[in-house]
């Protein structure tokens, strides 16, 4: 006997909702989509959200799952590592990998798109747009839609409603609010934010600076990045304080003041940004914020997946990763056999919750590593004798970033706890001098160093385990 | 130039609040307070709270500070260690310290009582009952109350206004629906509760097991406690997962349930509770959660204090004396002269966070070693040894307990840092045969040992150093 008789509702169509509607519409499951936001394939209506993302392993695999990675290969530019750029505007190239493993820049638009058209080839799959949820009543799986082009509100039931409507999901505020479980809930700001600027292609529609990388500013105190796009743009973001240190969101008020940040420290990017003043006052600087919950799911008639689960900060590149893995997970559930919801949700957190929070603490850690640990000579050492050990022992080694980006088979939180682990190991080798000259190893040094980081490995792991240290 | 001009008003009249009530009378200051509850000098409003409490060296030096530490040592119980009580009813006694230290049973009344007392003997400090926090608006320095005597809403306002409201604190509320700025907060709940019940007293009065000692019968899915009352009583503690396990607060529904689990896994301490069956029917069973959050204080205008900035799980015994420093540290800072409110909130928030962050974890790292690890091997001959260290080397060695709980100079964090450092250095020493045979150790192997523990100790905080961890 199979469920696939039952009404679902999603509330949300963005990447994880339109995803989870096409993978639960290709299983046969009845389903209704509402959506807050216009239909952006009609409407331009990027502002205020990320344009580009990192696309990796975990996303390609649900890709996968759904069929459709090859249409998705044309919207993706590949960037084959971090371009480091220092005060001086000098470059040095930082590979993601030893094995030529790469991440891709991929617009958020055209991703997103793709989804939705793909959804609605079902005809088991309706998509509404212009409805705006207001709360979910959990107990009897009923949502409050707002309908902004009739304004009215109207009430939806379903068998089952999953909410994929992002880090302010109104499904998630209903719990918090609703008393009725014990709901465990966090949402947890830094102390800076980001805002996105940009590098305009040059008059040929070509690159400005070099296009196969993620560009890297990183200053310490603050950063800027940049993704490529393929009108021969880059998305430029600043991440900056919002009221520490002498330069920050809020005491960078005028157009002199913007210009003499950048010039002190971004000065090639600078160079790059016609348009920066402009856009410095015209775009939003918006707060970066981790969520994290427990449980996601009430009973059987409710679900949280995607940022509404699990906000995280962007510095890993995982968000989108981490929230299409969500619907893969889910439907290995379903593909297991069950058929009870309660069932099914209570199998996919448990497998899941580990993992996603794993992901939001990765995420931060990298955000002091982006911005800062990436100049640090004892962190170059570590990259440069990682990368060695990956391109010399491909199948032996992994650096704690390709345990997290290219090894979809492995759960985040395997890979933070042996990332962490390899990552002291070699930092303290490194410190007490029993690693050293990286760049002049022979092979047989560098096995025996791949021994030794091993070893030492295991014994971290080992000594937290005996302590009862979870990381 | 000082501030004491100023009206001050507090929430909530618990024990943080009366002693901040009376410290800042004793400053000078105009302090109105404001709290929902009957005043409990009058009235028997213990329902639904923990009636005895421990109380400690960071409790002593507060009570020091407002000059009342002789007044409350008689009523306090000293509890020399835990009393471990095993499936058949056999005990064991496990010192907190290796020096004489102890911690103490108090009454939550009868404290609450005398800091009420004290806080009315200056005049300049009034405190009104039945009075409901229902918000605060931090931008105006106003709060909203309803009044239980009268049935009516009034607003009162203030030059600052301090919350120390508890774990449902109406102002943290008001901080996170106002949504004027970032937020951080986090309730993360135990997937356990608790339920309070007691053992009477003899019929002359006296104590029908031993007195001074905290006992804990631990079974590793659960656990109960009791400690003892001036009165002969003890006051005991179930806790329980509300829906796990073979018996849990949802599936103990009948009498017979109820008896047949504590015969099973309490059968000592069931002979000593003649009116389990109607307490446990009769007495609510209550979530267990933490609560952090940040910023405590808005502008120069309101401060979080105590539980409604930072409430805890009850394991390290640690809730009121943490609440108690808070108080200590604000002073600290008013004591350094300064006079701008938002000065003083920001220094005492920097100084503080990461001690209630840390008091926070060790107290839900407590609740694993109480239920579990107390009648493990490796745990116990740990305690041996560390209880062998501290008598004979009394200036140079305190264990992790000894450290949070003796060293009121030492802050949490550091406490919780070389603590856990000390712990997994001396587990890993045990399960490695590197110390073995504790029982039989002269002078100068326990110094040996001591010194290899204080070399391993060091290595672990450098090697965390190094890798850039926190912990």
């Amino acid at each position: 006997m199979n469920n696939t008789q039952q009404h679902i509702l999603i509330i949300g169509a963005g990447l994880c909702g339109s995803l989870l509607a096409l993978r639960l519409g290709q299983r046969g499951y009845k389903v209704t989509v509402y959506e807050m936001r216009p239909d952006l394939r009609k409407v331009d209506i990027s502002a205020g959200r990320s344009i580009n993302l990192a696309f990796s392993d975990r996303g390609i695999k649900a890709m996968n799952m759904v069929g459709i990675q090859d249409q998705i290969e044309p919207l993706c530019i590949p960037m084959n590592g971090r371009m480091l750029h220092d005060l001086e505007g000098n470059t040095s190239f930082s590979p993601y990998s030893g094995r030529h493993e790469y991440i891709n820049s991929i617009s958020r638009g055209g991703l997103n798109a793709l989804l939705l058209d793909e959804a609605e080839k079902h005809e088991n799959v309706t998509i509404h747009f212009n409805k705006k949820c207001k709360s979910v009543d959990f107990e009897n799986t009923t949502a409050l839609f707002k309908d902004y082009d009739t304004n009215t509100e109207f009430e939806a039931n379903a068998d089952v409603i999953f909410a994929t409507d992002g880090a302010g999901s109104a499904m998630r505020k209903s719990y918090y609010l609703g008393k009725k479980f014990l709901f465990s809930f966090s949402q947890n700001y830094l102390t800076h934010g980001y805002k996105e600027l940009s590098i305009p292609p040059t008059e040929d529609g070509g690159f400005r600076t070099y296009k196969n990388a993620l560009h890297i500013w990183g200053r310490d105190a603050f950063m800027l990045i940049a993704l490529p796009n393929l009108d021969g743009s880059f998305t430029v973001t600043l991440f900056l304080s919002f009221d520490e240190g002498e330069y920050n969101f809020n005491n960078l008020t005028t157009k002199e003041r913007v210009e003499e940040f950048f010039s002190t420290y971004f000065k090639d990017a600078l160079e790059l940004m016609p348009n920066l003043a402009e856009e410095f006052f015209e775009n939003p600087s918006a707060p970066l914020g981790t969520v994290k919950c427990s449980p996601w799911h009430y009973k059987g008639n409710t679900l949280l997946m995607g940022d509404a689960a699990h906000a995280i900060v962007p510095f890993y590149g995982q968000g989108m990763n981490a929230s299409f893995e969500d619907v893969t997970e889910l439907d290995k559930v379903l593909e297991e056999g069950h058929t009870d919801w309660e069932t099914i949700f209570k199998i996919y957190e448990a497998n899941r919750k580990k993992d996603t929070d794993a992901i939001a603490d990765l995420a931060i850690d990298n955000f002091f590593e982006m911005k800062g640990h990436v100049n640090k000579a004892n962190f170059r050492e570590k990259r440069q004798l990682e990368m060695a050990l990956e391109k010399t022992f491909p199948t032996e080694y992994s650096s704690k970033y390709s345990l997290v980006t290219f090894n979809e088979e492995l759960g985040y939180q395997e890979a933070m706890l042996r990332g962490r682990a390899q990552d002291k190991a070699i930092l303290n080798m490194l410190a007490d001098g029993i690693i050293s000259n990286v760049e002049d190893m022979t092979e047989a040094e560098l096995k025996e160093t791949l021994e030794n980081i091993k070893t030492a490995t295991d014994n971290i792991l080992e000594d937290d385990r005996i302590a009862g240290m979870k990381q």
